[in-house]
């Protein structure tokens, strides 16, 4: 900014009313998937755009607007992965959250943003009759599917403190598991531990999915319920 | 963020992909004309919410977002506007700019972000005809009404550069005036200054009003032209 010394300045206002643009702007590069394809060494927006089909002019501007924000460096023509970027929007990683657009961004939250000013004007959201609490709701499945990385760190952490004797035969009882990542950090923690997942219809498959994908899968139960309910 | 040390956290990219949500909380705050009625004396949502008739729930939540944000200070029940908020955001003062997002997030502008992947994808906007190279488009007339705010510290400090004799009788030709601040500025600093401001028939009336509030009227010129025929 042009001011000097301590006067306020519109920085952050500006930041905060354009956050939106940035936002797509991680939106296009997880789809596009830039960050895993400098991971595989394709370390130019040349050979980013080859590589994806797309053009070296886009690349370069969204590649550009990641160095700005800090998840690229830039040395010459070439782009690395900062070390965020590195753990959590590479989709070799095991950490990979990308997929987290896909309910973050979805239908569903984007609607409820639409018009925040008439929501908070009124104290409550305009959205009628979004399903998301209707049970067959893909909502929550995508949720499931997509916000599971993002919980892994707390999950672990919380299993790691829960202070059991190591073969304790605990029971779980994971209402609207989702995903099933808290019960399955206790599974992976406490080998004697059952876990009973409980969530919608559509929900439990991908809580299975993640227990085989873990190695708990004979110890996780689900039981489909409702969790309005219990 | 629940991890330790140095290792990295997904929180940066976190507050990026959920940027679009404080977009949406920001401009429910100016539209509500939040930070206006806090320097009003309406200090609690209870207060605020009965001076622009809205809910106490919604405004409370949206004050409690504007605090988290760093815009208001929470002290019990009461806010208080953060030094930027109390500059920038007060519609009573001279450096108001909020209405930047009658720009910023209005309708032209919001489409071209609306799928940045594609347009990231072919190198280029992937809106047809969206009528912003129009002489008629009244998207600049709006640019000149609600951005003057944001370049007024830029252009009193070019203004305050430009190193002529005080007195001298200097003519600026401002090309694409729009709302006019800078040959107002170059006014307001020379008062020998003439200025000739070159835009569009339906944003020249801004650069005008503009000039009358700096009292440079007299020596505002406006000249009906096209910038790109310059």
């Amino acid at each position: 900014m042009t001011q000097a010394g301590n006067s306020p300045t519109p920085e952050r206002i500006w930041q905060v009313i354009t956050g939106y643009q940035m936002t797509a702007a991680i939106r296009a590069a997880i789809e596009i998937g830039i960050f895993t394809k400098i991971a595989d060494g394709n370390t130019t927006s040349l050979a980013i755009a080859q590589s994806v089909g797309a053009s070296e002019r886009g690349v370069r501007i969204i590649c550009d607007t990641m160095a700005v924000l800090g998840f690229l460096v830039k040395n010459g023509d070439d782009y690395s992965l900062a070390d965020d970027a590195a753990v959590f929007l590479n989709e070799h990683s095991p950490a990979y959250l990308g997929n987290m657009i896909d309910f973050i961004l979805g239908p569903t939250i984007n609607r409820g943003f639409a018009d925040l000013t008439a929501a908070a004007r009124q104290g409550g959201t305009t959205v009628k009759d979004d399903g998301s609490v209707d049970p067959e709701s893909p909502m929550w499945a995508t949720f499931a599917r997509s916000m599971m990385g993002m919980m892994i760190p707390s999950a672990h952490r919380m299993a790691s403190e829960l202070g059991y004797e190591k073969d304790a035969p605990i029971k779980v009882l994971d209402i609207a598991a989702g995903h099933g990542i808290f019960g399955i950090s206790v599974a992976q923690q406490y080998p004697n531990a059952q876990i009973y997942a409980v969530d919608w219809k559509n929900v439990l498959p991908v809580a299975r999915e993640n227990a085989e994908r873990f190695g708990v899968s004979d110890r996780l139960h689900t039981i489909e319920g409702n969790a309005f309910d219990v």
